[in-house]
């Protein structure tokens, strides 16, 4: 039987506010086993440029990163939010070590071209992991905490989805690990009627959630979201989980995809 | 005998300088067998303070970091200057992998407090090197690029002096390593007349140093650069040298400290 390993995945929103950045550290340190935390820093991200004069742009709810902008999140990501996280779950008995995907060349991207002549800058879609380096790190007791940014091997960084990093070291670590993805955010689960936090739907399965695409419940961001999930599990992902931080240590909570019942 | 080990501390200048950058990455990447490379960055870290309205403030050479100027330091050491450096030495085939203290716990400290009334903030000094963790990165064929930022343990990230890392990571990894120090600065070494670039001193022992200091031709920051090299070498550091960026592939320039003739 594979050793399990969690892979916790958190937004901007959470990193931002004090409450649920501190619940975050709590929750995941408590988490036994091996395990591995993605985040993002968006919003962040989006403040300092601010402070900085540099204007943000998104289209379809992705950053458009020219160099600017690169240095921005490269700065935002890679340092503030990252060693914020490290520092804290240090502290919390966690030997927590930050990572871009530059660092051990973990993850290796492509610079994404124009697609439908938007050109989205210093974007990365994730070419290779390097899973052995990641589990050498976990064999040792070490707990990896990556930030969504990745590099193309000719010396440019690249900002990268933190979702798409999550699922992608997810399904690489599949082979090795029985892999528990949670995707957490700041309601406790995919809500049937986005006006009542109580309406988390338990499970989704991929019969449903065409039947939830139809009736436009599961839409915008979610659905990026949805569809990493189906196809993490198809790719040996044991177990993806939408929930919030409150839920972490509560397996029940939270939306569960399945691919079937 | 023992294996080794090249660690390279540039300076801010260095890092902010295109042409000195690029060339510290040539160069460095040349250097054969295991190696280590330490960062500063602070005059990048001053001119971001300044585009952010955050004063800088420097006693003795040293930055007094409060809160807001914790954070410039943790994002442009941490993140934007490391992760620039790590990429452009992965773009090399130098298996690059940035770390804080915080990283992996590799080096903690101890919050300075106020010294003849003057609080420097967020400023640590260090307690402990994890030498064994550097040892196994070394022995896997990566070579560690460290910020200048270590952390308290109990969730700071604290600003540390990159000679000092330098200098505590070479004493901590010479018990098992034979290893060469290289001070890169600006100069091709310490000068004997400041304004003339040629007059690079070739050697000083710990009996010219006295000299040296009445005469008045050591002053400032070279004095704890060369206080830390002589410390450096009573631990058991092989070889220290104070030069430029041009000269680290050939050994028989710069400066070159040695307890004895």
């Amino acid at each position: 039987m594979k050793e399990q390993l969690t892979i916790v995945k958190v937004g901007g929103k959470i990193i931002e506010d004090d409450r649920a950045f501190d619940k975050l550290i709590y929750e995941f340190g408590k988490i036994a086993g091996r395990k591995l935390l993605v985040h993002g820093g968006g919003r962040t991200a989006t403040k300092m440029a601010g402070l900085l004069g540099v204007e943000t742009t998104m289209i379809d709810g992705r950053r458009v990163t020219d160099h600017e902008m690169l240095n921005v999140v490269t700065m935002v990501y890679g340092g503030l939010v990252n060693k914020q996280l490290v520092s804290k779950l240090q502290a919390c008995g966690v030997n927590a070590l930050g990572l871009t995907g530059a660092d051990g060349n973990v993850i290796q991207s492509k610079k994404r071209g124009p697609i439908q002549g938007i050109d989205y800058g210093f974007v990365g879609d994730v070419e290779t992991v390097d899973t052995l380096f990641i589990s050498q790190l976990l064999l040792n007791g070490v707990v990896p905490v990556f930030a969504p940014l990745t590099h193309d091997g000719n010396g440019a960084m690249l900002n990268t989805n933190a979702d798409t990093i999550a699922s992608v070291v997810a399904k690489s670590l599949s082979s090795s690990y029985s892999v528990k993805l949670y995707y957490c955010f700041e309601y406790d689960g995919v809500l049937e009627n986005p006006k009542d936090s109580n309406s988390v739907i338990r499970s989704i399965t991929e019969l449903n959630y065409r039947n939830l695409l139809t009736k436009g419940v599961v839409s915008g961001g979610m659905i990026p979201k949805l569809d990493n999930a189906f196809e993490s599990l198809k790719s040996g992902v044991k177990e993806v989980v939408i929930t919030s931080v409150d839920n972490l240590s509560d397996s029940s909570k939270g939306t569960h995809i399945t691919l079937s019942e």
